[in-house]
């Protein structure tokens, strides 16, 4: 998120075509200290704003516990991202809270370790995890990361979190977003993180992997028709 | 493929549920020296009778090139293994026949990697190509490889030639095959290699990653569901 | 560390064959949240006073930026685990202060990243921070990690900063630490984290990677005959 | 190996100081069909008779069973590439001979699978198997390969077949070759193959990784430094 036009825009336009959640960066953890960090607490209450307005859900991504008391004024679901996965500080203090936390996968972590995490929550008393599969690091550098589909059934097995998928930092590309968001609702997947700006070209970060609108809309029919295939309907 | 009784029942249940090919392995190529490593020549022989009585085309793997004249009698396709998919003399005197080869994609071999291996057949003239995607070596060992859907769209869009994916291989499971293989043909693949076996709990190999073909059956009937989303039918 | 007797014991041991630094583990991260997770701040007190009577500095893992002022009170040296190499709340606060930081690099963090994480601590105004390669997460899972010796001899070269290596972390094996250890220093590691117990066979964690005093002597003998060959000598 | 008087240069310098064995590429393995093959069979005679003059022997690749018995007219040792490692019909003719074979891991072979691609050579009847790492393939693209040097101190301990280790390939960046080099040494290899060529710059291949005869002599005296401290003497 950039703007409060640009937020607006985005929340109206996802919430006609099937969104529930917006999900948005006010605070964006960067590999280097000299990119663009986000725009913090003001940028949390434009989200709440936009959300509103379109009876959208807020999640957004926590970085230290610190953050926890702020951010529950704004957001309904907090975000843990992949780099904080291990952080166990910041995950017995989100056990406390009554919160759900959307749980990213470590881009190297293993299904058990992600579990392990989980269950850094879970033993704390707060019962509303959602596990993110969101691409590891592989030695195929032709996307960003490989988006490990194969971990959606096997977590399906193993646990009774629900599981989404995250194909627009899986795949870093905006063209390879459809087809990956397809596969992981074909393996079972519960829900999915999709990126979407209405410039992605102009986008401050991750335009390259952003749908527009229209994208947006195009994947939400071809869904819906896969979703009896594995037992579900989307509305 | 084990036993005349075995192959046939086989590919007479698969056959009617909409399978076209049959795939068996003569020869087997084994991690270890002191493995199971097929029935060779007669084993072909019993694979050609089944495919012929059932409709179906024979495609089975080669591992050396002193091989391709006699499997020629036998098979309509030529596999190549993932150990083998940087053999270049194999690949060349592939690249000298005009029968199809299906080249499967290393274990750690790059998407970039495969199609230059794809190269050294098609400059020698024989344009008959199909790659598979059967799953990357990473370091989540949970199942045996990690199928890379992903480079079923990067494939589509980087090569004419078709590709297919091979979650039996893949995943080496069986309760993992089904998603799987639902995720491939939502991803974009042009077909799926499937392990069937009529009694997988006693095959002499691959076993535990073989579907029934009651599952199997159930599997078509998802996939025809999710065919339409990527714009194609499944009579 | 788990008792003063025992930290005392290795803290002579190890300070009379060349040691000069004593790491001990007061908070221990651990992947499970039911695991040891070590002594805390008694715990600190005790490493404290064992290397204050053997003139021995201490390190000590920091796992949130609210521990960073209690623990000053007791370490000369901050360690950042792997787990939070991209923790960039604490990489920046402990830019903030003056002690030295070793930052380890994350189990599937490239070098680049590695740099970038440290560019946090140093754009603060700290500029005592010492690199540590600690093994990544490959395929091969015959030992624990894959330690990346080439990671030593990179990083000599795009930066000024100190790097060292933990073969103990990195290999989880006691006989496979004196190979690796002196493989570091002949790549031209400016130090080494090598896990010494006085009675390795009943620690509670860690033990089957830690060397006995003995071992940790051998060790020191073999290195002092490596290190002219890449113009180092050990006192 | 690219003319008579390259490989003469070449094998006149490293024979002054300490090499044993010559190694060149009649035949090179490329991963694109349209890249520099060798020179092929001449080459090989060209190799023999350098080799002879300097009293080396001669070690070369062998791609295909078919050039067994051709090959084994000049060099004293077969090279099966990481390639080829599980070739397995390749492997099963070379344990039919009684010359040394030297096998390279595979870009992303497990250690227990290159000792059972070794079992294939050894079950024939032919136990002159020397193993080689030779790097793998992880998610650290700095340099081409990451040197597994742990897999030195494993492979001493799970077999007794010798491990030399190949920090040219390995790397592929010549100031990286001597560190590693010196690294495989102090864990314990027997061996070292290490890519030397009088004129790197202008190579036709494997430039960038070739040290200068100036560049080996030196690492020869360092490596005769570290020889000691793993119990060894270089003559």
């Amino acid at each position: 998120m950039e703007s409060p036009e640009q937020i607006n825009a985005v929340a109206e336009a996802v919430s006609k075509t099937g969104a529930r959640i917006l999900r948005a960066g006010a605070f964006k953890p960067r590999t280097s200290p000299y990119a663009f960090q986000g725009l913090g607490e003001k940028g949390l209450q434009l989200i709440r704003e936009a959300a509103d307005k379109f009876k959208l859900f807020v999640v957004s991504e926590v970085m230290d516990l610190s953050q926890i008391e702020m951010m529950g004024q704004y957001v309904d679901i907090f975000q843990v991202g992949a780099r904080n996965m291990q952080n166990y500080f910041l995950l017995r203090a989100l056990g406390e809270i009554q919160k759900p936390v959307l749980l990213k996968r470590g881009m190297s972590a293993t299904i058990e370790e992600l579990l392990l995490s989980a269950e850094y929550i879970l033993s704390g008393g707060n019962y509303n995890v959602i596990l993110c599969e969101r691409g590891i690091r592989t030695f195929e550098t032709y996307l960003r990361n490989t988006l490990d589909i194969a971990a959606i059934p096997v977590i399906k097995k193993l646990s009774h979190l629900p599981i989404v998928a995250d194909p627009s930092h899986g795949t870093g590309r905006r063209d390879k977003v459809p087809p990956m968001a397809r596969a992981a609702v074909a393996a079972g997947a519960d829900g999915l993180l999709i990126e979407v700006h209405n410039d992605p070209d102009h986008a401050l970060s991750d335009g390259a992997q952003s749908l527009t609108p229209v994208e947006f809309a195009q994947l939400m029919t071809e869904i819906r028709i896969i979703a009896p295939a594995v037992g579900r309907r989307i509305p």
